[in-house]
């Protein structure tokens, strides 16, 4: 499965900070950088780039900012292949809070957004690209988009000079032949634009579906270690290195990082395939309930769960 | 999804069992029952069909043997939809150990074999005909199976009345492609034959692979309550009824039986997606090293055990 333009982007400290608001020590997010770096890992994706009026530093670990002194806390002027990436929530950061890409550790901003909010993902990918950044447009829910929006959403896309594209199975609701047709869908409307791939594991097909997208020739490959992520987690990128046998990325890196830093999280808390994820994806449903669920003391009462919610007889 | 001739195979206690000996209570083994029963489930794989000389009962479970005395205690007279299967190794059971199907609770016999012992597989599975049973040929590792001697093999089971022949992922080694290529291969070798799906989870693939195979005309799906089986596991029965949405089958009986029997072992086993699995599969090896390393107190030690492994430079 050797192609050269394949990125690989580990997104485990911004995706699963989403677990514990990213209340990361320096060791555990420098443990993940230094495995990126070892590994070969093309992208680490660090934390979200938010305004800090928006959150409060007191619930909020580093990684939900990105403020520079934080970011050179633990990559020093990064001299190394890992280029750096944050997210960009529409609404959770002003542009004057970016700084020039020449004066940050980061190289990618990645600008998340729902479907009606298109128009301000491209003014803000482009105001990032103007700064000196690489940017991309990450769609988000967009197994609950009729078709019309999403033609809409991607003519926009289209007409920016935003080069690449993602295709986000947010709720783990999505198999091959889905992944197939948007990725298709995309293709086809955005020529000239790189497609990523990021998905979650509420099925148990993060991996299938990233492989199906790499093979239909999306390059840009989210993953985290062993899945870290919002609730079922996203695909192992200890299983994506494995499978991709590409001699410029090592395992071993990767699994030493797995051993030492994300094990003990896992003691803490639940990401990864638990029954509650299960029933939010197979109804393409936002996790936050599972979630919630997972939190309680009846996270292992599925039955219950299932009972509770909504149009439960869809999949009695 | 919906296909009339789609069966679905619950193995949770035939292949959960590889992990405990086939150690199970009866309520267990009843809870898993009536779920199937309720659920909808085609066939309950209630564990392998044995001599009583060939492994000794101080050791194994009940369900390693399958004795008609204790499938009676579970089924009764299995008035139910749902057929019970059992499977057969190769120099395991003679053919005087195997009752004439009329006096047995069993429906269906799988008979597992290496590709070298295909010769015998089929006459076991003749055998098995003649008195009566359903049967199914599962020709295991083929992973590591040449094409000259898989060809070979397949042209006897194309001689043969064994009407199911089953694609067994036995390392977690395979994905889409490796799938989809010998499901083609054993479609057009074994004309007006059913195939059967049995995967296992090390690389995460086990739910897509089984959907890959069904897409691509497989009838036989087997699966497992939360994945329990050998090593990583197989797909989840949960998840693969989930995403049937076929009106046949409901999903409820299952969470019940995953909350109320399958959790308790889940703390005391390890099956399912860990590292050593994974490296096993990555490396098409067996998984039985990724067992033992699971059972020792360096299960998290996961350099150490990619560095045993003989032939790491592969993925390293």
């Amino acid at each position: 499965m050797y192609r050269k333009e394949i990125k690989v982007v580990d997104c485990t400290v911004r995706d699963g900070g989403l677990m514990n608001k990213w209340q990361f020590s320096d060791e555990f997010v420098k443990g993940v950088y230094d495995a990126c770096v070892e590994a070969g890992v093309d992208y680490m994706e660090i934390g979200y780039i938010s305004s800090e009026k928006a959150f409060d530093r007191k619930e909020m670990g580093p990684w939900k900012f990105c403020a520079e002194k934080d970011l050179r806390r633990i990559v020093g002027e990064n001299n190394t292949k890992v280029k750096l990436s944050a997210m960009a929530d529409i609404g959770r950061i002003g542009f004057d809070d970016i700084p020039m890409a020449a004066d940050s550790a980061i190289d990618m901003m990645r600008v998340a957004c729902y479907v009606h909010q298109m128009d301000k993902a491209v003014e803000l990918a482009h105001h990032c690209m103007d700064k000196g950044y690489e940017a991309t447009i990450n769609l988000m829910a967009v197994s609950k988009v009729n078709e019309h929006d999403l033609e809409e959403a991607l003519a926009d896309v289209a007409k920016s000079r935003v080069p690449i594209f993602y295709l986000v199975d947010s709720f783990g609701s999505m198999h091959c032949e889905s992944i197939q047709h948007l990725l298709t869908k995309y293709q086809e409307a955005l020529p000239g634009k790189e497609i990523g791939i990021h998905a979650h594991n509420n099925m148990q097909l993060a991996m299938s579906n990233t492989i199906t997208a790499l093979m239909g020739g999306a390059t840009y490959l989210d993953a985290t270690l062993l899945g870290m992520g919002r609730g079922a987690g996203n695909c192992p990128v200890e299983i994506l290195i494995a499978f991709l046998k590409n001699p410029k990325y090592r395992l071993l890196p990767l699994l030493k990082a797995i051993q030492e830093q994300i094990l003990p999280w896992q003691q803490k808390i639940d990401w990864g395939y638990h029954v509650p994820y299960l029933i939010t994806g197979a109804l393409n449903e936002h996790p936050r309930s599972a979630m919630a669920w997972m939190d309680s003391e009846r996270k292992n009462d599925f039955v219950s769960f299932m009972k509770e919610m909504h149009d439960y007889e869809l999949l009695e």
